[in-house]
C-alpha cells in the first residue's frame, strides 16, 4: 500500500515579507511526522544556539500532522513551537479547535514564521494562497474583537484565527496562542514569541478536501471512535475534564493553595459537576470530536461572563481556583474568560498568582507591591485583578509577567522557595507528590514542567480499558501511582514516547488515549491516512525521534541534566490530608531520573550516538554541543 | 479480548527419573513466550554459573512456541536449548517437521530435562502423560531405524521423534537432534548435550487441537499465507533453499574451499536448478506450511541415498559442497544422508571437514592423521569418509568432533587461522565480507556464530517486498550488503530483534519473512492465536527481551565482550572472484560492534541495568557476573 502522503509547508520571512512553499519528500514526512516533530527537525537544523526567544531569528512554528483535519473524532489538533522564552529550550504546545483542520483544508501543513515584521501584521491563508497584512488596528484588541475584526474585514465567517491578545503584544512569557476562542496553544510562551515577531493573528480558510489513502477504512474507524469514545469518555462528555476534581481531592491530588496542600476544602463548589449544575450552557467540541469535553458556560451577575469565551478546563480551574484557594465557580470562569481574552495560558498564570500570593502571605510582597490589593489565597477578585495587570503588564503584572522563576529572583529573600517551576515554566496541575512518575516526566520533559509530553499515573491506575490497552505494549500490571520502581520509568516512557508521537501526529489524548481508540487501531489509522506500511512499533519511534530532538536542541541551547530537576517543595511531605506523610523521595528521585537516561539511551543525559543513529538522526549528533 | 492462554511445562530429572508438570500463569507466557525465551529464562533462572555444558546439571530445553502448531504455514517449528558445548555459553537452535506441532498437541508447550539416566531412556508424551523407557536397544541407532523402532514398539506410526544419531550418543560437540528424520535441530551441539544425558529420543503423540482464541481470524490468516507465501516463495518451493547458489555465486558470496574463495567454479552442478534438474523426487514440507521448500532427493548409483532422509539444504550444500571444494550433487546428497542418519549438524560438520582440508593442503595434517585419506579439497568420498568418522569420533573424526576452535588449538602450528568459528562455533554458509551486516551479528549472536539470530543484509537489499515491509519498522530505504553505518547496524538489531521474537513464538522466517506475511500480520496471528492484545512493538520487545536473557546467560557464563569476535580470514580481502579486494575492514567493524552495543543498551557489551528494567527483567541484572 503505498499512497504517495506529501504535503506542502509555507515558510514566512516578517522581516522581509518574503514567502515559499516548500514540499518535502515523502520520507521527510515518515520520519518527522508533523507537529512536534517538524518543530525539533527545524529548531534544530535552522536555529543556531544562542539566540534569544524573542530574537527576530526565533523560528515560530504552526504544525499540523498527517491526523490534523482527517474527519474522526481526536483529529482536531495542532502544534506551535519555538524557542521558549520561559524555559530558553524547546517551546512546544498543542491546541484542539479548529483552526488546525483548516489549515490543512487551506492546503497546508506547517507554517514556518522568521523574522520581524516592522508593524503588526497577520497573514491570511486561503486555499494555497498566503498574504501578509497589516494588523495595525487590530493591535490591542482581545481574542474576540480581533476575530471578528479579521472575519468582518474578510467577509468570511467561516474563517479560522489563531492570534495573540494583549498577552502575546506585551511579551509576556507565558502568553499563549488562542484560535477559535476557547481553544490555546497554551504553554511555553509561544505567545510571547509571535508578540515578538509583530505578528498579531494567523487566520485560515481552506475548501480542500484531505486526501486520504483508504477512505473506508478511514470511515470504519471514525464510525468506531464516533460509537464508542463518547461512552469511554462519559464523565469527560458530561462533565469536562473538571470530571477529575472531585477524585483527585479524594485522593491528595488536587493542587491547593500553590501546592501547599493536596485537597480543597471549597473542593464541591468548584467541581465538574458544580459547573453543570450551575453555570454551564453548553457542550463544545474540537473538530469532528463525538466527546465534547469542551464547556460553554454565562454567568450574568456580579459579573458577566461571556460564553463566547467558552468555559474553564480542569487546568484552569485547579491553576485560578483551588490553587489561589478560589472557590467561587464565577470567578474562575470569569478568570478563564480573562485569560482567553488577554491570550495568557491559565495554567501559569495562576501558577504565578498563586506564588504571590504565598509571598503575600509571608510578606515578601506588601500592599505596596500589589497597588493595595489584598493578594491572600482566597481572595477571587484580586485574582482577577491580577490577571488583567499580567495581560497588560502592569504594576506587580509586569513582575509576574516574567514567570515564577525570574519573578522569584527579582523578588529574593528566600521567594524562590514558592516558585514552582522546572527549567523556568510553571508546574501544571497534577501533584507530583502523588502522581511520581508524571513527577520525573515533569523534570525530563523537553518543555520544562509539562503535562504534555509524559503521563498521569493515576489514568493507568485506575481505568481498566486502559490497563487492557497497555498490554499492547507489554505492560502487564498496574502501579500505584506514588511508585518510582524500574517499571514505573518504563511505563512513564512508554506513555512519554506514544505522547510524543500523538503531539507528531497530531492527536487528541483524550480521545485517543482515554477514548479507549488503542494504539493498534490508531496505527491502523495513520495507515488508513497516509497509506504508509506503519506500526505501534514505528508510532513509538517517531514518538522517540521526536522526544530526541527536542532533546538535542535544548543540549544545543545550553541546558544540562542538571536543569531536569524538580522544586524543593515536593520533596517534602504533605502535612495534612490524604496524602499526608508522602513526598517524593529524594534519593528515589534521584535514581529514577538515572534510570530514565538509562532507558532512553541518554548516558549522563545525553543521546548517545548509537541512540541517534537508531532513530535514523545521528545527523543531530554534532549539534548537541552548545 | 482476553482469552486465558496458558499452557503446560513438563519437567524431567533423568537421575532420579522423576517428572512433574508446570502450568507458569499467563503473564509468563507473554513476558518470555516460549521457543528461545523460555530457554534463556530456564537457562538463566536454573543453571549455575561454571557447570559445563555435558555436566548432568545442564538442561536440555525442548520449547514450542505460542505459534507451534497452529494450522497457518510457518509454525511448525520448535526450539531446543541448553549450555552449548561449542561456545560455554547460550545454546539455541530451532528446527521444523511435525515434531512441534506434535508436541502442543500431546498437551505440552516445553521440555525441561535435567540429570542423567544411568542407562539410554527415550521419553514418550502421549497426550497429557509422559513415561521414561528403555533405549538401551536403540543406543547405536541411526536415525532412520531408531524411529522405526520406536514406532513399531509403541505401535504408532503417526508418533513423531525428536532423537540423537551417533553422534549425539558420541557426544560430538556439534550433534544436531533430529526430528521426522529431515529436520534438525542443528547448532550448538544440542545432541551432545542429549547424549550426555542418556537421553536417546523424545517421542510424541497428540490428539489435543490447540486452543485459538479467535479461530475464524486464524483461519483468515491461515487462507492468506496458503495462498500467498508459495507465490512470495516462488523460488524457494521450486527449487528449495538452494535457490540462492547461484545468486550468491555471482555476488561472491558462496562459501568455498573454507572461505578462501567466495564462489565456485562447480556451481552449475549444485545448485537449486541442478537438484530439481537430476535427483529430487519431490518437495515436502513442515507442519502446515504450503511453501514446500524441503527437498527428496534419490540416488541410486554409484551409490544408493535413501529418500527418507529428505533432501539437502542450502547450507548443507555450500557446507558440505562448495565450502569443500565439491561439485558432486550426488556426493553432497549422500553426505546430507548422513549426517541425518549420524545426527550431525551439516553446517559445522561441512566447516570441520573443510577445516581439516585446508589443514592438510598445508601439510598441518597429514595422510598419517587421515588413516591415509587424500583430503584435499573435492575429494567427495574423503568427504563422505569423515562424515562418518567425525559421526563415530573414529581416527581424525575424533578430533574434528571437538569442533574446529579445540581441534586447531590441538593441532597448532598456525592451524587457528583456518579454523573460522566465533566463540567456538563454526561459520555457517554466509560471507561476512559480502553479506557484513550478517558478519557483525556472527560476532554478537549469544550462540557464537550463526544466522538465526541475526539477519541477511542481502534479502533486505534485493527483495522488494521485505523493503516495503521493512518500512513498517520505520527503515525507509535498502542499504547495500556490505555496509557497515550506523543504519546498517540499526537494520541489523532491528531484524535480529525479529528474528529473537521468531525463535520465541516459534515461527520459520522464511514463510514468515520472506514470505510477505508482514510485520503486522504476524502480530494479528499471535492476537488471534493467544487473544493478548499485543502489537509489532510488543513482540518486537518480547525479541529483545530473549536477546537480553541470552546475553545475560553468556556474561554468568563466562564469556566477554572479547569473544564477540571475528576470524582474521574475514579482515582479509579475496583475491579474485566477484568480491575481489572486498573485506571486513577492521576498524568499521569495530566501530559498528560499538554502536551496536550502544543501540542495544549495552554500554561495554553488557546489558544496564536500565535496559533490563525497561524490557521487565531487572532481576537478571545480579546474574550477569560470571
Amino acid at each position: 500500500m503505498t499512497h504517495g502522503y506529501t504535503g506542502q509547508i509555507l515558510r514566512v520571512d516578517l522581516t522581509s515579507g518574503r514567502m515559499v512553499t516548500e514540499e518535502p519528500p515523502e520520507n521527510f514526512y515518515r520520519q518527522y511526522f508533523g507537529g512536534e516533530g517538524f518543530i525539533g527537525y527545524f529548531l534544530l537544523t535552522e536555529l543556531p544556539s544562542g539566540v534569544e526567544a524573542l530574537d527576530p531569528q526565533n523560528r515560530l512554528i504552526f504544525a499540523a500532522g498527517p491526523l490534523t483535519g482527517v474527519p474522526v473524532g481526536g483529529c482536531g489538533r495542532h502544534s506551535i513551537g519555538g524557542k521558549s522564552p520561559l524555559t530558553g529550550g524547546f517551546g512546544e504546545t498543542e491546541a484542539g479547535g479548529y483552526w488546525g483542520a483548516e489549515l490543512k483544508q487551506a492546503g497546508f501543513d506547517a507554517i514556518i514564521v522568521e523574522g520581524r515584521a516592522e508593524e503588526p501584521v497577520y497573514l491570511f491563508i486561503q486555499d494555497g494562497q498566503a498574504q501578509l497584512r497589516d494588523a495595525r488596528h487590530l493591535w490591542g484588541m482581545k481574542t474576540l474583537e480581533c476575530q471578528n475584526a479579521i472575519r468582518e474585514e474578510l467577509g468570511d465567517h467561516g474563517i479560522k484565527v489563531a492570534q495573540i491578545g494583549p498577552a502575546g503584544e506585551n511579551l509576556v512569557r507565558f502568553a499563549c496562542v488562542a484560535n477559535d476562542l476557547d481553544a490555546f496553544a497554551g504553554r511555553t510562551g509561544m505567545g510571547a514569541v509571535m508578540g515578538s515577531k509583530n505578528l498579531k493573528a494567523v487566520a485560515c480558510r481552506g475548501h480542500q478536501r484531505l486526501s486520504l489513502a483508504d477512505p473506508p477504512a478511514v470511515a470504519a474507524i471514525a464510525r468506531w471512535v464516533r460509537n464508542n469514545t463518547p461512552l469511554a469518555n462519559k464523565a469527560m462528555r458530561e462533565l469536562g475534564t473538571a470530571n477529575v476534581i472531585r477524585g483527585l481531592n479524594r485522593h491528595g491530588g488536587l493542587p491547593t493553595c500553590n501546592f501547599q496542600m493536596g485537597s480543597f476544602d471549597g473542593v464541591d463548589k468548584i467541581s465538574g459537576q458544580a459547573m453543570r449544575d450551575t453555570i454551564l450552557v453548553r457542550r463544545r467540541s474540537c473538530y469532528a470530536c463525538p466527546v465534547q469535553c469542551k464547556r460553554e458556560v454565562k454567568v450574568d451577575e456580579p459579573f458577566t461572563v461571556d460564553p463566547r469565551y467558552g468555559g474553564p478546563e480542569y487546568e484552569t480551574i485547579a491553576a485560578l481556583g483551588s490553587n489561589c484557594g478560589i472557590d467561587d465557580l464565577k470567578v474562575i470562569a470569569k478568570a478563564n474568560e480573562l485569560t482567553a481574552a488577554y491570550g495568557l495560558d491559565s495554567i501559569s498564570c495562576g501558577a504565578a498568582i498563586a506564588f504571590a500570593m504565598e509571598c503575600f502571605e509571608h510578606g515578601l510582597l506588601t500592599p505596596r507591591d500589589t497597588g493595595g490589593l489584598d493578594l491572600r489565597f482566597g481572595n477571587g477578585l484580586a485574582m482577577l485583578e491580577m490577571v488583567q495587570r499580567i495581560g497588560l503588564r502592569q504594576g506587580l503584572g509586569t513582575l509576574l509577567a516574567e514567570g515564577v522563576a525570574r519573578a522569584a529572583r527579582k523578588i529574593g529573600h528566600g521567594a524562590e522557595e514558592f516558585a514552582l517551576h522546572i527549567k523556568g515554566q510553571e508546574i501544571p496541575m497534577h501533584e507530583p507528590r502523588w502522581k511520581q512518575g508524571m513527577g520525573i516526566g515533569y523534570a525530563v520533559s523537553p518543555t520544562g514542567a509539562d503535562h504534555c509530553h509524559n503521563m498521569h499515573d493515576s489514568a493507568f491506575t485506575h481505568l481498566g480499558p486502559d490497563l487492557e490497552d497497555m498490554k499492547t505494549l507489554g505492560i502487564l500490571e498496574p502501579l500505584p501511582a506514588n511508585d518510582l520502581s524500574l517499571a514505573k520509568v518504563r511505563l512513564l516512557i512508554y506513555r512519554s514516547l506514544w505522547m510524543h508521537f500523538l503531539n507528531c501526529a497530531v492527536g487528541c489524548y483524550f480521545v485517543m488515549v482515554y477514548g479507549g481508540v488503542g494504539f493498534q487501531r490508531i496505527a491502523d489509522l495513520v495507515r488508513s491516512v497516509t497509506g504508509w506500511n506503519t506500526s505501534v512499533f514505528d508510532l513509538m519511534k517517531v514518538g522517540e525521534r521526536a522526544a530526541n530532538l527536542a532533546r538535542v536542541f535544548n543540549l544545543r541551547q545550553g541546558l544540562t541534566p542538571q536543569d531536569d530537576n524538580m522544586p524543593q517543595r515536593f520533596f517534602i511531605p504533605h502535612t495534612s490530608g490524604p496524602i499526608q506523610g508522602v513526598a517524593l523521595d529524594y534519593e528515589a528521585f534521584q535514581k529514577a531520573k538515572e534510570i530514565y537516561y538509562d532507558m532512553m539511551g541518554w548516558p549522563s543525559g545525553k543521546p548517545s550516538v548509537g541512540k541517534l543513529g537508531e532513530l535514523g538522526i545521528d545527523w543531530a549528533a554534532p549539534l548537541m554541543e552548545a
